[in-house]
């Protein structure tokens, strides 16, 4: 179904340069756009290629309507009002039908809704709850006293281990290990005596897991996963840990023991966050940061070095292993010659 | 079934202050715990959270027992001591029913031992072998001449690729994969050409592998995991590395082909370590370290560079990348005014 | 069958020092090796182990045919020489007999070869296509409208979600995901609205993935991962990435959504690589590198500081968060008494 733009712009509360009858039925990027397409421009990145495009729209921001060649939505936040546009135009495709397929294996004691649908070689185990339009793709496991909330949907392969509780509209994709054994040993004379993990895993609404993501059940209480969180593929999240609300969390990071992270808040991608911490609402950690501490500030953070070619790191990172020592010389000739 | 503290004190050998007939049916966190449950108190992170327990007793060291304000169970290693007691109390649910499941595919020459139990849709190929209460839930792939030993449990997901055996009483939790090939290629002008993996996986007895970890086969002798290592979740180990008894490895390290590490290592988690590399016995990495040389002598190592807010991380990381020419400009300083 | 050593020379193109009639039918390391094997010395590492082999042939360079007690075969780059006669020595193992699985769950609408396989457990939807020789072990999904190449092997566990296009030849381990939504969302007053993601993931020819490796669908267009191209395991591949023919990427690298990574390029192990980055052809990346900004000149890169003992580092690490300090002030008394 195509989309007028008059439309969209009442849609997005867009300002509507050009044509209020131009239709759109796709969305593209502005490099690649055909007629009947709409694209977007966001940030100066891709600046560049505005002015070539062949989409029949573009939704942008005022400072970039006068370079603009076709017909422009105007708005103040062009990435958002193209997602909502691209949400309109993309519709999510309709769910699998509902039942149970005939190869999947399902508890006596297991409750599933007749409007929820369990595709082929799912395994439910005895307990688990599946509601109202919940969907589990192939090769799914719904481990003993699990529930999986209304419309929400595991994908494919998704494991859950075993008292996982996921609220409604949740997105988990294929892969993804939610409650396994926490990593809690003591050490006994040498060797590790495995603490018993016997808590679950409690995630809210509203939250999507990518891909090959592990969060593993308490040791003794939940790890808790707030409403609204996202989580990338290849995140590790360990026991009792807890999540603020509609934190997102990116690629490749991992979550160390009973760290607790606040509400709104975006990790970057391969960072590595100790155990025992607490990270306030509002903080914003940059890609690949080791973090050690508790943050106790909003803000931005971030470590490590930049990059460089391997001849100059080299020269530069032996210095680091001297750095304390040049301190103590800098200071030494300060106080020699005196302070300038 | 309850505890008498004065038989908990018994089995972990602690000094009991308080009511020796005193109850115990659960452990649980000092802030949480109610009456009827053990809670213990290791470190000073927690220490806040005694005076108010409501526990009906806690492990914890002769220096906190003045502000415990129940009663205690007083040892050297409180963390140890509650891993003994936690054991006592939740014991580990009972193994499944022995038997394969009729959704089950296994190979005519496999060997399933009557007092193995085989979940929903595992497939077990060709000259594979499953020892006496050897636990496979649901999705486990067995494949050719793969063996799990006596009491070992794949939880679910788990793939044994071909030539892979494991001890008894290990613990495999879910989307582990063992025996993939291994990264081996050599530069064919440009191209690369794949060079055999043919070697098998060796791992020992009360070994743990957590979720989505992966270990590669060798490409000619096997990777080897010794006895009592503990893996997190999303470690990746490379082709032909050895892994000494009881050594712990955190999430998300990577180790990179032909490495040995010794006993008794603990590797800190999003930690990356180079190939053909030596880790004596007894070493120690701290998290997100880059570890690109061996280690000759048992302690801790760390690399990285600390977190900072994003402003004063960027004014110092430029300075990084001129650091070599830093202590230059310093030694002829020192060298020009006379070193002090 | 055993392999004459002059027809290996032949092979090879290497030049036979000791007895053209010496059988081999095995290859092995130089310490391990025995009589009836061949083994090979690439580089100084191993060298120490040559004087002592038992192989009846070792495949190595000119400079260390003096110290070779046995017959040798001599060769400008022994590993490539040694790759090819593995392949050899070692052919691949017969592929599974062709057909379905009876367990395998197929839908009417999907196309797949009589010669193709498929494996136990099996779930392949609309639409999707399996050409000549493909061959899928046990728990595949192949989703919607994707489609696996001639020859190309999905190993068991392996998730291609819909529209995934696997070209010829390929092998894609155990626990692989590939075309998951990508990590898109825009921020609408804090909470995350999901970008629909409808790109699909274009695979080529030649290229090998590892185990539990994601590669996300493209939010526009497809993701895209040349001609050639290896994947280690663990690795994250955002959406819209494209990986340019005959790149090899090491054990859990992340590469961020919208990077373009050149041709014959070589990702160290553990790096993370930022979002929206070009990164030319012919580039090295060290093993736990940070890549934050495109690199337009091949060569040789890295980021991080050298591992060092806790002490030294504690001491050294507090100085970097001065090292903009530092610098001002070493200006300033060179200002002060005179550049040297």
């Amino acid at each position: 179904v195509p989309y007028r733009l008059k439309q969209l712009a009442s849609e997005i509360g867009a300002e509507l340069h050009g044509d209020p009858e131009g239709e759109v039925r796709s969305f593209a990027p502005l490099a690649g756009a055909q007629a009947g397409s709409i694209s977007f421009l966001s940030g100066s990145r891709y600046r560049k290629f505005l002015k070539d495009t062949r989409a029949t729209a573009v939704i942008l921001a005022k400072e970039d309507l006068a370079a603009c060649p076709t017909s422009a939505l105007v708005c103040r936040d062009p990435y958002l009002a193209f997602a909502k546009v691209a949400r309109l135009l993309s519709p999510e495709p309709a769910a699998p039908a509902a039942g149970i397929h005939a190869s999947a294996v399902v508890d006596v004691t297991a409750s599933v809704h007749p409007l929820a649908s369990v595709g082929p070689h799912c395994v439910i185990e005895a307990g688990a709850i599946l509601e109202e339009g919940a969907v589990l793709g192939p090769f799914c496991l719904v481990g003993r006293e699990s529930s999986v909330g209304a419309y929400t949907r595991l994908v494919a392969s998704v494991t859950l281990c075993a008292r996982v509780r996921i609220g409604s509209r949740s997105l988990v994709h294929p892969g993804v290990v939610i409650g396994a054994d926490g990593f809690g040993f003591a050490n006994d004379a040498g060797r590790w005596l495995k603490i018993p993990q016997i808590g679950g895993v409690l995630i809210g609404n509203d939250v999507e897991i990518g891909a090959n993501t592990t969060i593993d059940r308490g040791a003794l209480e939940d790890t808790v996963i707030e409403d609204g969180v996202k989580l990338d593929n290849l995140v590790q999240i360990a026991h009792n840990v807890k999540i603020g609300a509609h934190t997102a969390v990116a690629g490749c990071v991992g979550i160390s023991g009973s760290t607790k992270i606040g509400k709104h808040c975006a990790i970057g991608g391969a960072s590595g966050i100790g155990g025992h911490l607490e990270i306030t609402d509002g903080v914003i950690i940059g890609g690949m940061s080791r973090l050690n501490k508790s943050i106790t500030r909003a803000g931005e953070y971030v470590s490590g070095t930049p990059v460089d070619t391997m001849h100059q790191w080299r020269k530069n990172s032996a210095r680091f292993k001297h750095l304390d020592e040049m301190a103590r010389r800098l200071a030494a000739l300060e106080k020699k010659v005196g302070q300038p």
